[in-house]
């Protein structure tokens, strides 16, 4: 077998024991809200059919779906003449009927129409699995990363809309945040702008453009605007609304006298008040994390209706998550009416926010309990007796497996961060008395195995 | 966009809320034993350069791997010329770079090497990842499923082969098996038998042919025995051990006689005997579930001393779980010199197991514990009130999302399995009682608001 100097695919990662601990506590935390709100977990496969995945995510998405080789003599179906006629665009539906997940919303979809008969209506589902996409890997992107996605289908009620502004709020305020805005908006409001203007054909165009506000300022997306065809007089109208300040009621009065005359909009800032209603019913804490954003647009061209944003103003990463409100989602695979909402947290974001502001509980570090060093063989009696004996009460506890210098066990704690150690040699196999050790301290202290024990379960 | 009837990819499952509570229970279990044992868990990508796992299998192997088709302009590296030249297994490498991992054990080799001066040895890791195999598609065989690994690495002591069999036990006993049988034995054992009998170059096909004495029988095993060169006398030696029954004790008497020439035989059944001890030492109980089976064998060529395997009486399903003592692990990334021991548990088979035996704990059916039904406009304020009151609490509830027939909403918890409803319309309005339903026994109360959560406490 030849030697080759091992590698990472490009944009993949490994993740070490303590980068498991802090990914594993940010999804419990989560996922704790999610059932607390009556959601419950699905799985989807990791790879789907090519063709339920193509089409789904536009032309630059289709290219960067990756696509699985066919198993077996694949190229017994191409000529070489077919083949020499072929681009790779042609040739990939021959090479390749299966393709790796993109993104969990397509897959849930399909999910959705394939178990309509067993699924319980209004169905509130979460899902955490890695997608991947072959896109260029670059700091903090890569080929594959975990999305977190919760979705309410089959109810219209504006209740799921205030639920989620709460499970943003609570999840992120259980993992330590208190400094961050759940930015909303409706996209019925944005077609009232373009209604009023009276080129509702340009909503996308519009939409599009004011998305970009954050990365190219006002006057870029003025200038958007009117290399789309939207003239003087209609930059007029929607510039005062981009520049929008003030308090969230006073947004939604400016609004109202704005879009008077825009049936859409009216619906679409009435959804607001409700929902903004509802969420301070469910929980008046939420109210000051909340900002109405009328220039929040979500490049995604599903949504119908509410539309979220969350941005943390404790570290400069730009949003860790978002969602919405979809009125056809099932309607790709057949199944027509079926509205939902939901939303996404950007875990990745949230693990560097987390590290960034030290968030990170400190026991997240750490998962042994105590090691019991190997001294000498004749310790090794009493060492397995104690081993068994912490472990029966629920601790993790290893033994130091071979005997070996002092110093490189202590090591070994030390780098596994194992907060106590117990020493074992010829005194204590003579005493009967234990010595522990506090890592962090540097203490020791003589105790007997009841008084251990009842130490252990005091200081956990 | 075209529809399409959905459909999943041949050999795929998706998993149904209620599966995945039963699965992240037999993950949870299994997962808080490996910590307690001092495992911590890792991660690597779902996909790895195609030269880190080609020739890692066999050539059967490497046809079973799933590669990942290039992105972006594949072919234009392939003249036409080249192509007409080319068979399916010459293009693959010009076609794919990477591919999906095909199990933990060569990605965790992979890991060891290029992290060796992170890691702390000796390394104890678990992983719980999904692998892919193009295998044909069968009952009970997936193309995606999951591993479950735990592995110590850089430490040659048997207290770790003990500690498996602690391990195995505890997992098992934890999910509520109780008739099942931990099988041992170790290759050098099995190399002792190749040497009595003069064939050491035959002790891969010995080892081959005794592997398939549950599917064969012991004439099936004899006559492939023959095939393979071994003659009459040598099969006179092997027979009696192959029918070998009695106790462990016995088994192991037996075997250091017709071992007594064998030095390599002898070390083997030292090595056994080291581990049963300290396995005894550690928890006794674990005693009766030991089986010492010499005609365990284990496909894989690459364990060098003990080796492992779990069969469960309770249902008629395989193996459940198997490992082994392997030598150079990493030494095909160029890092020589590492032992290594570990097992793995066949969550999928557990899951059938349980499932069969209906083990699984009856609350992994349901994750909602209230829904509050929506009755009236009018009470919705009370509803969102006594909602939140609940989840404070930590308890998960839910508000049924629009005003509906009871009979839906109740249908609604039922499929859910939520085990209380809470009823409000004109009169808990008027009253301030609300009245609880037990879904269960159908029975009805009615209560104050404290007396509620006093009795969601209490019952829960």
């Amino acid at each position: 077998m030849a030697q080759i100097k091992p590698s990472l695919a490009k944009g993949t990662r490994d993740f070490s024991p303590e980068e498991m601990e802090r990914r594993n506590y940010i999804f419990r935390v989560i996922k704790k809200v999610f059932k607390k709100y009556g959601y419950q977990e699905i799985q989807t496969p990791s790879f789907e059919n090519l063709s339920t995945l193509t089409g789904k995510y536009g032309e630059e998405g289709d290219k960067l779906i990756f696509k699985i080789l066919n198993s077996g003599d694949f190229i017994s179906k191409i000529s070489p003449e077919k083949y020499a006629a072929s681009t790779a665009k042609s040739l990939t539906p021959l090479l390749s009927e299966k393709a790796l997940r993109y993104d969990l919303t397509v897959p849930f979809a399909r999910y959705v129409v394939m178990h309509q008969n067993e699924i319980n209506l209004p169905f509130k589902r979460f899902q955490m699995q890695p997608v991947w996409r072959a896109d260029r890997p670059q700091r903090g992107r890569y080929r594959e990363f975990y999305q977190c996605d919760v979705d309410v289908i089959g109810s219209e009620s504006l209740i799921n809309e205030a639920e989620f502004i709460l499970i943003y709020h609570e999840s992120l305020a259980n993992l330590g945040l208190t400094d961050f805005h759940i930015k909303i908006n409706n996209r019925k409001i944005l077609a009232g702008f373009s209604e009023i203007i009276g080129k509702p054909h340009l909503l996308i165009d519009l939409t599009v453009a004011i998305d970009k506000l954050d990365k190219i300022g006002v006057e870029g997306v003025i200038k958007e605007m009117e290399e789309k065809g939207f003239n003087a007089q209609d930059i007029s109208i929607i510039r005062p609304i981009i520049d929008l300040t003030g308090t969230n009621q006073s947004k939604i009065e400016t609004l109202k006298k704005v879009l008077a005359h825009s049936e859409i909009g009216k619906l679409g800032i009435q959804e607001l008040e409700t929902v903004l209603r509802y969420a301070h019913k469910l929980n008046r804490l939420v109210d000051s994390f909340i900002e109405v954003d009328i220039t929040l647009a979500r490049g995604l061209n599903y949504y119908t209706g509410s539309i979220f944003e969350v941005k943390t103003n404790e570290a400069n990463i730009g949003s860790i998550g978002g969602g919405g409100r979809y009125d056809d989602l099932t309607g790709m695979f057949g199944l027509k009416g079926l509205t939902g909402v939901g939303i996404s947290f950007g875990a990745d974001r949230i693990y560097d926010v987390l590290l960034e502001l030290n968030l990170f509980p400190e026991n997240t570090n750490r998962s042994t309990e105590v090691l019991i060093t190997n001294f000498d063989i004749k310790a090794e009696d009493l060492a397995l007796d104690i081993l068994q004996l912490i472990r029966s009460k629920g601790f993790a506890a290893e033994f130091y497996p071979t005997t070996t210098k002092l110093k490189k066990q202590l090591a070994y704690a030390d780098n596994k961060m194992i907060p106590f150690v117990i020493l074992l040699g010829q005194e204590e196999l003579e005493t009967g008395l234990v010595t522990l050790r506090n890592m962090k301290s540097g203490e020791q202290q003589k105790l007997s195995k009841q008084d251990l024990l009842t130490f252990l379960i005091k200081n956990n």
